[in-house]
């Protein structure tokens, strides 16, 4: 690849977060899944909203997360995703640009405002996430800039993303665009219910345009449907050219179509405490390793590392250099890398 | 007071900080002067913005700061100020109103945004701060309701706003409401440097209208142009009933026109993390506690308790329930206190 080429563009959901303190009650009153991700509307969004307790805005977004670790680890990266004209759409924009990303999407000019993440967090550190899609969901073919993603090593998506009709043809026009100048797709799955709401469009996408695809174990189980490991494994490998399984402190696995399984160990964080983004960060680590050319081994190594600093500390971005993590940890060399 | 009316009004501005980490070359390639707070125009702001490393949103201001940590106390508070129609007026609104504060004040319609306080943090924990003042400086006296400022114990004004024309007409029109309904005005000076530029009309309002006169120790030096404590306190009693100078670890003195001046120790912090906010939870304590018709020293304690808090974490909003830790530090009483 070219020395300005991008190691890895992502798209995914253009996203703000707003994090909050609050109690199993409110959860139970506003009918919020404890742990788990929701998608609201605009109503809902003012009405939860209008409940919670004062917050703290911090940009947020899957693949955003993983683009911004990638660039910590030195990796030159791109994004894909929908803000509107308003002031979470600057922040969201201007959280992204200033880590060196590159973010040119048009703003949506009419229509909803920027999506927003409310997080409720609870005294036990469980995050239950509801999120207005608003601008977001309207990532379109025509926000598909194809000599980047031509030139750009990876291309990288955000399976939350999957389920609005128009951004999956972005996804699939993305895709073909790849495929046709010899470089690789990525998905990550993103939510189990999501993988089941959306089962065999999940499945055909990934069997005809997937290189990598990125699961925690539940979303594995349920796009593989079986618990069994070695029956995902098989799946795995009968669907994509390699598959990353992730498996909170036991680690991941990384199961490539023509070759063995490799059983990568998690990173000890300093502390743990938030886990917020820890596959986000997984993502990046693992993409960027493939974009080099890394082996398998590093590769998730790399994750696991990125992953262990996101969890050590509030919120989804890394605080500090991955890169410098990473030249320490032995994985990447230093100055000679990109 | 009636059981409804508010214990304090504050009037000051409405901003949200933006914090983000930042060397020393920063601030010296942007004229940024560390550790102070300089007022900067939109294009300034995009300027310095667009080249600040990526930021989390918070509500602040100081007043408004003040008014969160009189709610925390378990006070009744209010407070005007000016948003715009955007999401940063939205956040800093909803951030209020979910700690029970009343906040009416109809946003502005036409003209700037929301105002922010960009505020570049160095690795020496000194935060560096410039305001876009935005449609924050628009209070005018329209935005005083008569009936809220007559009922309330206390209204407070923040002396940063003093700088705006139509804001002092504001401060003016509420000081004789209050004065009529035989209420308290109280007024914190903010920053050195506004008291240097606003010096004879600070004197002239003061003495006119002021009840109760907060300031640090370097406010006081500027506006009793002395930094004789003898001086002070003579210059003080000369001009306002109440006078409260903080000396941050050295504690604080209150000097009342007719009476002892009272020494206040300082609160010892469980940690000290962050200044940020300190002088703004001092005069909500101290406030609160003149609202409750408090003895002085019992003021000063709250003032400084509230510091301490504020203080031993990241934010100038209170994270623990001021008022359990003024109840478990006998200074309030239970179920009983308002």
């Amino acid at each position: 690849m070219s020395s300005t080429a991008l190691h890895v563009v992502g798209v995914g959901n253009a996203i703000v977060d707003v994090l909050a303190e609050a109690d199993d009650a409110f959860l139970a009153a506003h009918s919020i899944p404890k742990g788990g991700m929701m998608l609201i509307d605009e109503a809902q969004a003012r009405d939860i909203y209008g409940h919670m307790a004062p917050g703290v805005e911090v940009s947020g977004g899957s693949a955003a997360n993983s683009v911004a670790c990638i660039a910590s680890l030195g990796g030159r990266a791109g994004f894909v995703g929908k803000v509107a004209r308003d002031n979470l759409g600057d922040i969201f924009r201007h959280d992204l640009r200033a880590l060196g990303v590159a973010f040119d999407t048009l703003p949506l000019d009419k229509g909803p405002g920027t999506a927003r993440c409310l997080i409720n967090v609870t005294p036990d550190a469980q995050r239950s996430m509801t999120t207005y899609l608003g601008s977001a969901g309207y990532v379109s073919p025509d926000d598909i800039d194809a000599a980047q993603i031509e030139a750009a090593a990876i291309t990288f998506f955000e399976g939350y993303l999957f389920e609005q009709p128009v951004a999956r043809e972005a996804f699939v026009k993305a895709c073909r665009l790849a495929k046709a100048a010899g470089r690789m797709a990525a998905l990550t799955l993103s939510d189990a219910s999501c993988v089941d709401r959306q089962h065999e469009a999940l499945v055909k996408f990934s069997g005809a345009h997937v290189d990598v695809l990125l699961a925690n174990q539940r979303e594995a189980e349920t796009l593989f449907e079986t618990d069994n490991l070695e029956e995902i494994i098989r799946r795995a490998r009968a669907l994509c050219p390699l598959t990353a399984v992730t498996m909170s402190e036991k680690g991941s696995i990384l199961i490539p179509r023509d070759g063995d399984v490799v059983r990568v160990a998690a990173a000890v964080p300093t502390k743990l405490v938030d886990t917020t983004g820890a596959g986000d960060a997984y993502a990046a680590g693992l993409l960027y390793g493939l974009s080099l050319k890394l082996s398998l081994a590093k590769c998730g190594a790399l994750g696991a590392l990125a992953a262990a600093e996101v969890i050590s500390h509030f919120g989804a971005r890394p605080q500090a250099s991955l890169k410098k993590l990473a030249v320490d940890a032995g994985i990447l060399s230093g100055a000679g890398q990109p």
